[in-house]
């Protein structure tokens, strides 16, 4: 089937929409909305943000040289959206949205939301402006869990945490679990066997 | 409900799970799966893909200057997980999954794959190493949408490219639409006629 040439856009999708938590020295912390977020190195892990000049959060992200990434479940669709196009400016919007801020690991300033599925303390390494947005590349220096998605072998579960997707101005929730890394070229038993693990989830 | 302190990882999600098609000159092209990708800017347009410097593609991507996005539908989920396990160094990984290359707008080696539901035409802007991985920004310059995907009013119809979504070492379908950017702040009217189009699609 043709691919009909259409007029270039910021159409890679589905992207992880997040909440990102931030403060400085005497303030009440705020929180921002962001789509255009990603994981850009495993080791040491790292992660970017990009955000307007022009948003309220991005002076203080500048200013606190911290940010926290709070991944959203579905219980956080409301909070999530109202985030995005409402403005620490004109009002405290984690207070409106009845959000919690709990210390995060390894930050000076910016906090967790209570309630996210898992958090990543992230100090800023670098910004580049590129246009509209200005490229906050992150290091990774704390991470914490939500309890209830920790196995009691200790094993992370992200899968039970109900995450949103953001594509094309439309929040999803995830689906079906089709497969896992390298499922493609998997023995017949191991197959059979990490997918009936995916499929009980 | 408490955090649970972990060691810090890269577990941002969900992320997209993309196949990004290169070629440099006289060379059959290849195809690489990339997670740690996104928008990081939307005017202009520009991507970012993370991409470890040790991989086959990375030469390609670095001397021709150009690379191609492909989002995944479910029905590429095969061949998406076999072009991250396997090298171009060793096979002939597009033949072999069966994908065949068609050009891609505005670029001169780069193909694009026949059947995505989406592709972006990205020169490189900039490569920054960051440990593991290099983070390669892209300016978008062309884009092609699959002929299925557009409506008769010229609408992008994203939602019925059935893409793919990563997290934590699974890949997803998207489940059901919750919600349109802005919901939360809509009238009542505005939000009943948005999430019934939402709901029909």
């Amino acid at each position: 089937m043709a691919f009909v040439q259409v007029k270039p856009g910021a159409l890679l999708s589905p992207v992880p929409p997040v909440l990102v938590s931030c403060a400085r020295e005497g303030e009440k912390p705020n929180a921002l909305t962001v789509a255009w977020a990603g994981t850009v190195n495993t080791q040491p892990p790292m992660c970017s943000i990009s955000v307007r000049p022009g948003r309220y959060s991005y002076d203080i992200i500048r200013q606190s040289g911290e940010f926290v990434i709070n991944l959203c479940g579905r219980d956080m669709l409301r909070s999530l959206d109202y985030c995005g196009v409402r403005s620490g400016r004109d009002e405290d919007k984690l207070k409106n949205c009845g959000l919690v801020c709990v210390p995060a690991e390894n930050m000076q300033f910016a906090p967790a939301i209570e309630g996210a599925p898992l958090y990543l303390s992230c100090k800023v390494a670098s910004v580049t402006p590129l246009g509209s947005h200005h490229l906050i590349v992150g290091s990774v220096v704390g991470m914490g869990v939500r309890e209830d998605l920790m196995d009691a072998d200790g094993r992370i579960r992200l899968d039970r945490g109900d995450l949103l997707a953001y594509s094309h101005g439309t929040y999803y929730s995830l689906g079906q679990a089709l497969g896992f890394f390298g499922f493609s070229v998997a023995g017949k038993d191991a197959y059979a066997r990490r997918m009936k693990e995916l499929r009980k989830k």
